[in-house]
């Protein structure tokens, strides 16, 4: 059985863990009724803002066209960016920067928490995201995620699925790249991660870009495990 | 107040987290009979063992006489060293390394997990130690203290007291460093603490060089922060 000897659990964040697209589209709701903004499609907003901030924005720094930045960021220039189209560029800048923020508060998917306790008693869990150190740090506060340790892509100065990131967490966490497992509800994250050396898990997530959208395709290549959510993870490595 | 704006707590490890004398000297012990070694004075062992292990070879590579290594690297050294200057060079290999981790596996003073749960309330919690990232996160996971993220020197290419080791824990949580509060048992980390910017809170912990050593010095100098133990700095600080 490939990844049979994993000793740490790696997970992604945005879509795997968490319920960015919910919780963005609820936050911002409240947010524009508070403010009286102009503003009626929040889920539509959040998809938006996701694809070209986090998304296309990493794309870009990956490929040379921006300087390093981090999610944090990306973030707040699309919020700009997407309020100034919509005449709503003179918003005080401590709003903004506090909306700019929902990406620090976003909520688990039902299946994490109870999840996330199981899987802890075998293995070593941390997230392993593009988002940032702080970001990473104040989400697994804000949703009381036990990670053993927080690992983010500032720690290694790349984005995933670059090697770095994958092989930089395995050393920092004193082991080799085939003693972790990279846990992800996205094919790119998992073949960057197996292309590192890391063992494999998808998990489905077909609720990330919401109901009328289509699910990741299924992976067009086996991985290690395959599973529906954490619990039925943690029931296939046994813990 | 001095530091009553602190939004993070950064924790010294071994010696005002754990107790590294009682738990080497114990786990020591154990081994020694197991394996029938000539070594009778543990308590000793355990403190030469850190003396010349970890403070002498972090002041060494401190001073640029040692390159860059890291601590299981320092102990495993000294190990190795004091192993065959007692006729015991030839012990199984897997039986020194499994000892050498014995740091991972260290146990916590008897208010800490009480203390630190309350503290974590209000606070982010972090561990900020001379040891590595993969040695904290085991430990940390071992006695179970409920980190918010780990942060260990390996991260930043430097040990305390220097600033680089303060400053970018500050700078990975995304806040300056006047908003972190570095709480330690020794004086000189809480010197160099303050010296980047840190806040800082003295704790007191008697028994880490053993019942009949004198224990630490009081400050030459006010630090924020004075406490008896963990338990007292959450009343203190209102958690």
């Amino acid at each position: 059985m490939p990844a049979a000897n994993a000793k740490a659990l790696l997970f992604d964040v945005f879509g795997t863990v968490v319920d960015w697209r919910g919780t963005v589209a609820r936050e911002g709701e409240a947010w524009g009724r508070r403010l009286g903004l102009a503003i009626d499609d929040w889920p539509a907003f959040a998809e938006a803002w996701r694809r070209e901030g986090y998304l296309a924005g990493i794309a870009r720094v990956r490929r040379g066209e921006l300087p390093w930045q981090d999610v944090d960021a990306l973030h707040g220039r699309q919020l700009d960016k997407m309020l100034a189209e919509r005449g709503l560029a003179d918003l005080p800048e401590a709003e903004v920067a506090r909306f700019n923020r929902v990406w620090h508060r976003l909520e688990p998917w039902p299946d994490v928490l109870a999840g996330l306790a199981r899987l802890k008693r075998g293995y070593v869990i941390a997230p392993l995201s593009n988002g940032n150190f702080a970001l990473l740090t104040n989400l697994g506060k804000h949703a009381a995620l036990p990670w053993d340790c927080v690992l983010a892509c500032d720690l290694f100065g790349h984005y995933k699925p670059d090697p770095e990131v994958y092989q930089g967490a395995a050393r920092l966490l004193g082991l080799a790249p085939g003693e972790c497992l990279m846990v992800a509800a996205h094919t790119n994250d998992l073949l960057g991660a197996r292309a590192a050396g890391l063992g494999t898990a998808f998990v489905e997530r077909p609720l990330e870009w919401g109901a009328g959208s289509p699910p990741e395709p299924s992976p067009p290549v086996p991985f290690d495990r395959r599973a529906r959510d954490f619990l039925d993870l943690a029931g296939q490595l046994g813990t």
